[in-house]
């Protein structure tokens, strides 16, 4: 692309026009390629970000971004390649319960992850939590253990859609991060690199969640269903509900320690709920009826046919595997735990990004690339919105590595929770389907 | 200004929001301390564009240039300083005519300049088109020549109003010129740095200028003027037409032919015209009534009185003096000159823009920074809108280097000059006086 064109192409999108699939494509080459400089794509960005980009430009971005690196090849596995993606919450450990259960269904899911940098860590951090996990797997020995056991969850090499890498660092300085097309491209690329035939997107709403709006999440899911398809891909995603912690837990080890509770059976939670609903999604997305789909995901977590993948998951990666049978004997504990009990009330809200943010004070999360994390810390919250606190119950555990932590984070939970008199009505976890039949 | 707060104040201006005085100038602070990046400042840019600046933006913006750099001290001159700009045109050369008017009028104009990136060179590129001309002052000779004649007209230093150098660089290539509140702040900043205590606008509108609508230009002008006041400037501004080439002549030393025909009363047209407009305007904003200004800027150009601070300046800055009486015998000339006659017809429309890229392509403009001009050549347009062809007189002569490059002009014409049957109303010059009170 001529370097003249360049600002022509800005100045369309400046004016709210629409830039041609090819067009796009050779944009964002020219970017990698170093002949778009990061001022002339910051300044396209922001054009999009406020006049928007249509589907069409959606779906070229994707590409786009996928055309710039590797992609893994799952051909020659035998069950259905699938993945999914949560676009992210506080407390959000659905992988560690979904991935077994999928795996148990015969599904082969190669999870690949970066560290998150957010109010708690990322998959591949939680996991680390567990003694001897190792989560860097070279491309054929992940391809092996998914062949072999269903699931593998590792680090996405850096070679694995660079353009997203290079885009996602010069939003995050340029405030343009919040535009739907730029977020589903993003997410889609590294998902249709990852190179499974079912793809199923966890897209939430609320406090928690980067998206407040359940009707901008559903767009949002939406476009990422569009996009998934416009690659041949089976796609759909559920909307659903990010306006309270998911689990109880909200820290590293915590949050293995309650996806191993649903796996174990010992929580009936919203965790289990949701990874129930997610593993039943996939498994109509591979062709199940749904009614058989939500049978068959709580039969594979009854049996414990789910608690056996994940032994098998962490033996395979180096991990202690008795962690699935003893979690609290092999996971990393607080030395100091203290209890939040407020006056008596009914729950109202929570301020779920508030309480990520606590949790990321203790040293549950990353404030920057790079950090070290404390995998032990973080907060059990007792409750959902319209429970009634219970004067002899705790409703916060706060696990801490300080005394002076702990009482931080006490002193700060009331602006976290809120309570109040009157009964509230309870918030549904699941806001919508998209891509799916009606049940 | 914390790293984090960047994201923050541009997604306010992305948002529609405003930034406060103090936010835009510590942002553009940093921006030159370096602790914003070009992706940032480009972000932050193309959302102004989009968004717009408010008129406080507009003066903060201005405030936050002017403070990147070193300011001209003009005090203890004795008359009153003035400073002059034109948003720029096609033969567009008022500055030779209407800097001796007013320095022969007791005014000290200390006109600082850059070099043309446009269709011909600017006004120091035409001032070197007169042998031995010198355009690089130091401030000591530039203050010292001014107090002694009147008049200077030298390069801008690299150090006056850095910020805009940078920002302009970068709007140029990311698409974010268009913008009243850029546009003024970039002019205004220089013109504030430039000393003087009254400031002429010439703001042109049409086909040979930035601006093509009346309306648009009108605006810039208003918002020019607005920032200037708000620096306890004089300020005032034109909106002037340049849906046609200002003089007759495009090209450097057929400009400076040009501006020294009006000087020496050998010609009457729109350069004439427009060059007492501007010298009238200029004597009403340092005082004078408005029929007493035109009186005398038209006194003061018959009388020679105009001529002889030319012949000074010239003197004065090491150029061939003689110039100013035979101005073929001083001036470079072209090997090859070349006749247009077309049809008889009605002038009906220029295209100032074509008419300037025709000189450009003979060597009178520069395609790209550091390009060397060939100050001879270019085209002498003789005729206006409305006027109607004679038979045997030429309708414009090219003045070219080589055959080949006139022929090459010769068959671009008949796109820039479009000729009628009927009649057409002639354009007016002035289109509106901003800042001035009513004639």
């Amino acid at each position: 692309m001529a370097r003249l064109e360049i600002p022509v192409l800005i100045g369309r999108k400046r004016d709210g026009g629409e830039l041609s699939h090819d067009e796009l494509l050779a944009f964002v080459a020219a970017y990698v390629a170093g002949e778009v400089d990061d001022a002339q794509m910051a300044a396209f960005l922001m054009a999009g970000v406020i006049r928007g980009f249509s589907r069409q430009e959606a779906v070229a971005l994707t590409e786009a971004l996928l055309a710039s690196g590797e992609r893994i090849d799952l051909r020659g596995l035998r069950g259905p390649t699938v993945d999914k993606h949560s676009t992210g919450g506080v407390g959000d450990t659905t992988t560690l319960v979904v991935g077994p259960l999928l795996a148990a269904a015969g599904c082969q899911l190669a999870k690949l992850s970066g560290r998150g940098l957010g109010h708690t860590g990322g998959t591949l951090d939680k996991l680390e939590a567990i003694p001897g996990f190792e989560v860097d797997l070279d491309p054929h020995r992940l391809h092996d253990q998914v062949e072999r056991i269903g699931l593998a969850v590792a680090a996405a090499s850096q070679d694995l859609v660079p353009a997203d890498k290079r885009l996602y660092a010069l939003r995050d300085v340029t405030g343009t991060v919040a535009s739907p097309a730029l977020i589903a491209s993003s997410v889609m690329s590294k998902k249709l690199a990852g190179g499974a035939e079912h793809v199923l997107l966890d897209v939430k709403a609320g406090s928690g969640a980067f998206l407040e709006q359940v009707d901008a999440a559903r767009g949002l899911a939406e476009l990422c269903v569009e996009i998934g398809r416009a690659s041949d891909r089976h796609t759909a995603a559920l909307v659903t509900d990010m306006s309270q912690p998911l689990g109880d837990a909200i820290g590293n080890a915590l949050e293995v320690g309650a996806a191993l509770a649903v796996l174990r059976g010992e929580s009936t939670g919203r965790l289990r709920e949701l990874s129930l609903a997610l593993t039943a999604a996939m498994l109509e997305l591979t062709g199940e009826a749904p009614a058989a789909a939500a049978d068959r995901a709580a039969h594979l977590l009854d049996s414990g046919a789910g608690l056996d993948a994940f032994r098998d998951l962490v033996q395979a990666q180096g991990g202690d595997a008795r962690v699935a049978d003893a979690p609290d004997e092999v996971l990393p504990a607080a030395p100091v735990v203290r209890e939040w009990r407020p006056e008596a009330g009914v729950i109202t809200r929570f301020d779920g990004r508030r309480l990520g943010e606590l949790a990321a004070s203790l040293g549950a999360g990353r404030q920057r690339q790079g950090d070290t994390l404390d995998l032990a810390v973080g907060l059990v919250v007792h409750g959902r919105v319209g429970d009634e606190v219970v004067a002899d119950e705790p409703t916060v555990r706060v696990h801490a590595r300080t005394e002076a932590d702990a009482e931080h984070v006490l002193r700060q939970l009331p602006e976290a929770i809120a309570l109040g008199e009157e009964p509230v009505a309870a918030v549904p976890l699941v806001h919508a389907r998209v891509g799916l039949p009606a049940r």
